[in-house]
């Protein structure tokens, strides 16, 4: 769910790693006539599109119907509306993987979160209240996309993810997911159940400071703890 | 300002380090004929006290006459309710080091954030407003209070400390104490102006988290980048 820089990202990784992929937007032909570059000034999606041949593009609805597993990859302001679009049927007894984060652009730059999915509940609570049927595994939402899907790129991969949610389960399927993409298993950390997202996207803010900071977006942090 | 296990590690590391300390309380007789353990298990603050004897103990408003530096120590949810009962004239002019969290126990635990105090504002900034003339300088505040003010006990102090504030001169300083601390000048990360200071408060839930994923509370981040 999702076509903006993460969304290509985990397609492009999925594919590489041997999933298929069908990527879920609002409106696929309106999604394919955008010519203009994106916030970041990343091309139009067309270009990406061509360039990656082997990903499907579909309808919300379309891309959940497809999946077996789900990816939420949408901005954080427009998930739970995206996955209504999506159908509840055909999310229903399905892993849903959310990496997205509850920005909130509209007070100005940096970022905020949105009031109303921080603090006392989150944007992965969100989902998984409104989707019940649904197990919902926040995770690797607390790094620039390049580090999510290609650890290794970054100091052997050692440094943390972070994952969260009811399943155990699906929290153990997703595991195995970030081991294919490099993620070294004592690096991942089992942070329990989904109210934990709440401490994963609170985290944004400091992340977004140390952006601002440092000019460079490709960090992560590595937990050290006294033995 | 404030005698709990935060300020207890402050004034004996400052203490050791060669500086005169008086910690700042609300009622002295009170405190000092307290003799129940605190919320963490803590003795009561006359022991500490009596294997101290080297720091003096004064109101809010005698220890903030006293320093010629302010730390504020208090739980977060007083903290501008101590301050105030220091004294404005007391404090004007001063550097004011805000290692406290906004943190708020009223709806469960882990605790949250106070509301009024994070995403859109923070404790330090609060500080800075409600005390125009203080050069606050918000930093330590993200890791427990033994590596705070001891950090080569963990990795050989190789983990980072944030720092923020709106005075240069007053960060430069406080940036002297730190390192006097142990930590190494390349794992101090300066955030910019105070306002940063919703990022490093908006961490705690994710510390909290992790403390409680791990049962350790000694550990603390390092920021790790892409060259």
């Amino acid at each position: 769910m999702g076509t903006g820089g993460v969304g290509q990202a985990y397609a492009s990784r999925f594919i590489t790693i041997g999933y298929e992929v069908m990527m879920g937007t609002r409106n696929v032909s309106e999604k394919l006539a955008g010519v203009e570059r994106d916030g970041y000034g990343n091309p139009p999606f067309s270009e990406w599109y061509l360039a990656n041949r082997n990903v499907k593009l579909g309808t919300f609805e379309e891309a959940a119907k497809f999946g077996e597993i789900i990816l939420n990859a949408t901005l954080g302001i427009k998930s739970i509306s995206a996955l209504k679009s999506a159908g509840e049927k055909n999310l229903s007894g399905k892993i849903l993987i959310d990496v997205s984060n509850p920005l909130d652009f509209s007070k100005g730059m940096p970022p905020s979160l949105l009031p109303e999915l921080s603090n006392t509940n989150s944007l992965g609570e969100e989902i998984q209240r409104t989707f019940p049927d649904v197990q919902v595994v926040k995770t690797l939402n607390t790094m620039w996309n390049g580090l999510m899907v290609n650890p290794a790129m970054l100091n052997d991969g050692d440094h943390t993810a972070f994952i969260c949610g009811n399943d155990t389960e699906a929290k153990a399927a997703v595991k195995e997911i970030l081991k294919s993409f490099g993620w070294p298993e004592q690096n991942i950390l089992d942070l329990g159940n989904i109210s934990s997202a709440r401490g994963t996207e609170m985290y944004l803010p400091l992340w977004l400071r140390i952006f601002a900071a440092t000019g460079n977006g490709a960090f992560n942090i590595k937990i050290t703890s006294l033995k």
